[in-house]
């Protein structure tokens, strides 16, 4: 695993995992909460620190999937994409949302730092588990005719009953490494924001003919996973995640509902422990900041609201984890 | 512009200008047709230059609206998108697949250089004449009837009448900075071979609000003239052109056609204004070519099959322009 070489004097390095904006499959919509939260995100960057921004693409990347597959049908000179081209395209077109956005905001602010998004594969195992089992629902819920018209038009197509309706699942390989990490690393080490991993990054497995090569494989990695190995790999001493909702918290969504401000590694722990972020988004988040901590106990994780991003990153909102 | 400093002891710089194995749709083929030219392309990067390549996506650009156009009428989950993001996307995808197939290529040869696509927009003029009056061909010939459901479905689009069928036209303003130049001027000086540009760039205008920003606009740059100005912004010293035809020809299709060889500014320039190259794929090439070699006589310009890039480079096959 490439770690840079960091002399003291160096700036702060963050890692934001941008969660909560890209809730909308509509693309104006989408540009539209960019732009609400891009004040913001500069705020959080505006700290003499080197950022990496990764992004969430779970609802645009179905809908990729889902406008090529319908559109096939109807005609022929479109083809039904698979899932590593679909996150190829959600990289290009979110990341183009967010360099031009965060690029308005900065020349706003007068600073002249640059923005580039990095295409990037992620490698998995071959032989991960998450293959024979795929749980990670993607899209809307369907109905049973839908999911039984998709299953027939692919017959690699898999769906879980989720409440009233019917969602697609695929494998959540563990991410092992990041394919583009000297490009992401280069940029980072001459004063770009890059943007990088989205979407968990496109998943890759070494060819079998030769284990030099990858191909992309039909699978989603948990972009909370992609984001700590990225934090590990370009060495970064925060991890930030901005999502929804205010913060981990305990009770969630029950009588005495509490978020959690400052708090330690040992504490938070057992309360993951005990069940208390269930299986939804913030236990896979609380996952990944301790697996980042435990690499280096002198770092911090945050977990906070995106439209109060600068203010988690002050730590002045949301939950803070350290050791 | 920005233009790199370089000194005389650095390596050739070239810029590869990639056509003629995108012209299909299919993404299997498409990646089947990139596996096809790598080992060439591969042949012609290991050169001890620094490579920055290009590529087309007209057909693709088209597929991905036509796909979001045709299931937004099918599926409410899913919106009709613009020209901006669908390049976006295509810059993506296809960057994904080159980057792949090349690193694969580098790994059999025993190669460590790496590849980074980087996500590029492309400044055009908002007054551009070419938005009153555009002339583009984007995607495949459709009846009419096809094409009077598209202009119903979207008043901005306009269809010119093509042979038997109607072909979608778009604007293609001029070229004229290149936004994300820094991060790809940053990762050429480190030896990566860097994937930009794609489909002749995003097109952007600046914001009538703040001039310092930027906003996508439905237009599609020629390939030829974004790769030329890419040649200029990174002080290439070559431009290369690989395509479908091996080379620039005279009496193209007639009786005495003949491919030029080894021919100088003065003689195409001739052949050019003479109307030797039509107004179809060849014309851009050796007027973007002609632009190139203005700036710095001391530059070359070749043009040649892709299929044998190899030869290409090293002089042995296609047309080499020179002053």
């Amino acid at each position: 695993m490439p770690v840079t070489k960091r002399g003291a004097d160096k700036p702060r390095r963050i890692v934001i995992s941008l969660g909560g904006l890209t809730s909308s499959s509509m693309l104006s919509h989408q540009l539209e909460l960019i732009h609400a939260v891009a004040p913001e995100l500069l705020h959080a960057i505006d700290v003499n620190a080197e950022v990496i921004l990764t992004h969430g693409n779970g609802p645009q990347i179905h809908m990729a999937q889902r406008a090529f597959a319908v559109a096939s049908t109807e005609d022929p000179t479109v083809p039904p994409i698979d899932l590593p081209e679909c996150g190829a395209m959600t990289q290009g077109y979110i990341g183009y949302h967010l360099q031009q956005t965060l690029a308005a905001e900065m020349h706003k602010a007068g600073k002249h730092w640059h923005v580039a998004t990095v295409i990037t594969q992620i490698e998995v195992d071959a032989d991960d588990p998450s293959f024979g089992n795929p749980t990670k629902a993607i899209g809307p819920r369907l109905t049973k005719r839908q999911a039984d018209s998709l299953m027939e038009q692919d017959a690699s197509f898999k769906f879980v009953k989720d409440g009233e309706g019917y969602r697609r699942v695929v494998a959540s390989p563990r991410p092992r490494r990041i394919v583009e990490s000297e490009s992401i690393l280069n940029l980072l080490d001459n004063d770009f924001v890059v943007i990088a991993c989205g979407g968990g990054g496109i998943p890759v497995v070494r060819d079998s003919d030769d284990l030099g090569c990858y191909v992309g494989v039909p699978a989603v990695i948990e972009k909370d996973a992609a984001a700590g190995l990225l934090g590990d790999d370009c060495d970064a001493d925060e991890f930030i995640f901005l999502t929804d909702v205010d913060g981990a918290a305990v009770n969630w969504g029950k009588e005495g509902q509490r978020f959690l401000g400052d708090i330690t590694v040992p504490e938070i722990h057992a309360y993951m422990k005990a069940g208390e972020f269930g299986s939804g988004t913030m236990e896979p988040k609380v996952r990944a900041a301790l697996r980042f901590l435990e690499q280096r106990p002198d770092r911090v994780v945050r977990i906070g609201n995106v439209r109060n991003a600068a203010a988690v990153v002050r730590g002045e909102a949301g939950t803070c984890i350290h050791y």
